[in-house]
């Protein structure tokens, strides 16, 4: 059966978080995106409440949106949603978090201008971190700054 | 700036919820959605974690939904995600929860045939329900069918 | 890099012409698709000029799409484009055409009901007859019946 | 019914075609994409044959893209597919061309780095020039260069 696919037109909202483990590299970052609707009557545009979306990048890709994403700048994310679960070390709860894991990350041609550097180096190679350590990693290090929203954690009932 | 979108491709997980008040319906059901990666090593398919989408559809597609989908299905949602946060009248706790807003539902071509069958009757009318109140009803009637999955509510900290 | 993908809303334009050559199967057919604009002026839609798309679906999605779709039906053909060159056998010259390779067929439940069926039998097995050979003899078929619109062919000058 | 939609990967193939008439601007391109496919018996990648999609941008997209795209970039485009027809002065005949009017371009961070500059100016307004005129200008200036492929025309039969 064919794979989900999710396109994501937003802003980077936290800090690119680069992390390396062997020769395999992964980043995160989350990526708000305020979906708007026409109100006829009034006759302006409203916002709807923002998607907070968590995106995850490997390898290559992950190199170059540490190198090129700051906070607040228009992207566009392409990827598959993933849904990973940990167990988290101190409450023992087991954790759920769905995460965008990205295809392809841009900047958002619509609102700027971009210069592009072409890569020299080779991409990295194999993975050796599980899925759910990337994970858990990333929202322990969310943790510690205050999350730019009110977006909740997931405790699942174990 | 442009909406988000998100394709899914899965089976129908829960019974479609269908609701109208006043000229105004619409059907929630949850899909779920089971990625696949192939190991070569040892050269099978291996499956991910499913991954669960909750689905609203509205009008004219909500009624189709409901006459067409039985658990089980393999489907295609094709949408828009969408956040909605309501106050848990019990707990008082804000609850959050993504919504894929479906642009599209169909009955999967890769797994069985369909027969089609056109509608007469024209389309509902204009939205009378907050989006927020058709949220909270559907999670009403989930708690009182046992989750198909042991996917975690969202309480969020208000 | 990854693959180019389309997602078309559209009508069944031509019969589905299904093919078999040893134990491989295909299915080749035309959507219509006329995208609309809101007119603010008028204040009505207004369509703008239709666009063909020729689909092209294999094995299980091939037999299916045969048993299930009847030319003006309303469907959602989710897939990636691909360009094929082909000599014709009369006139000698280099055909080109691109074709949108089905990873999901689908009728539209914006339009009507469907009933489903699920496959009993295994997916057909693996692929005989070559691209080019597969798109040329679409088209010599579509040359006996008058195309449902204007749409050219595509010589290529040598 | 829902608009088409098409991402592509690809590098852009040509150079960017900007115009302006009264206060409305448009670009266009080619991007080429090349989709792959793995050869399991000779365990490498084997490329198909590239597919040409014609690219139009209006407004402030087409100003960025204009600053920012240089032939031979790796880009991500999303848009709809169009269909637009012309009489071609000198030949007489009628001309067809799909083109994907896009709603994002973006330099693929899978292949290197980019630098965003935010636009200070605001977008440019209303349309002016006809659809048809707009593309009939880049193909003729296509003509001019020879292009990169041997991407035919598209006569059509009157």
């Amino acid at each position: 059966m064919s794979d989900n696919t999710m396109t994501v037109y937003g802003h980077v909202g936290t800090e690119v978080d680069f992390r390396e483990s062997n020769a395999f590299c992964w980043a995160m970052f989350r990526v708000g995106s305020t979906p708007r609707y026409f109100d006829r009557k009034q006759g302006i545009w409203r916002d709807l409440e923002t998607v907070w979306i968590t995106v995850k990048a490997t390898r290559t890709l992950a190199e170059n949106v540490k190198a090129s994403l700051t906070v607040g700048e228009p992207v566009v994310v392409i990827g598959r949603i993933r849904t990973h679960t940990w167990q988290d070390p101190t409450t023992r709860e087991t954790q759920r978090r769905d995460v965008l894991e990205a295809t392809a990350v841009c900047h958002d041609l619509n609102r700027g201008t971009t210069t592009f550097r072409r890569n020299e180096q080779p991409a990295a190679t194999e993975a050796t971190a599980s899925e759910g350590e990337v994970v858990r990693a990333f929202e322990a290090s969310q943790g510690e700054q205050a999350p730019t929203t009110g977006e909740s954690r997931q405790p699942v009932s174990a």
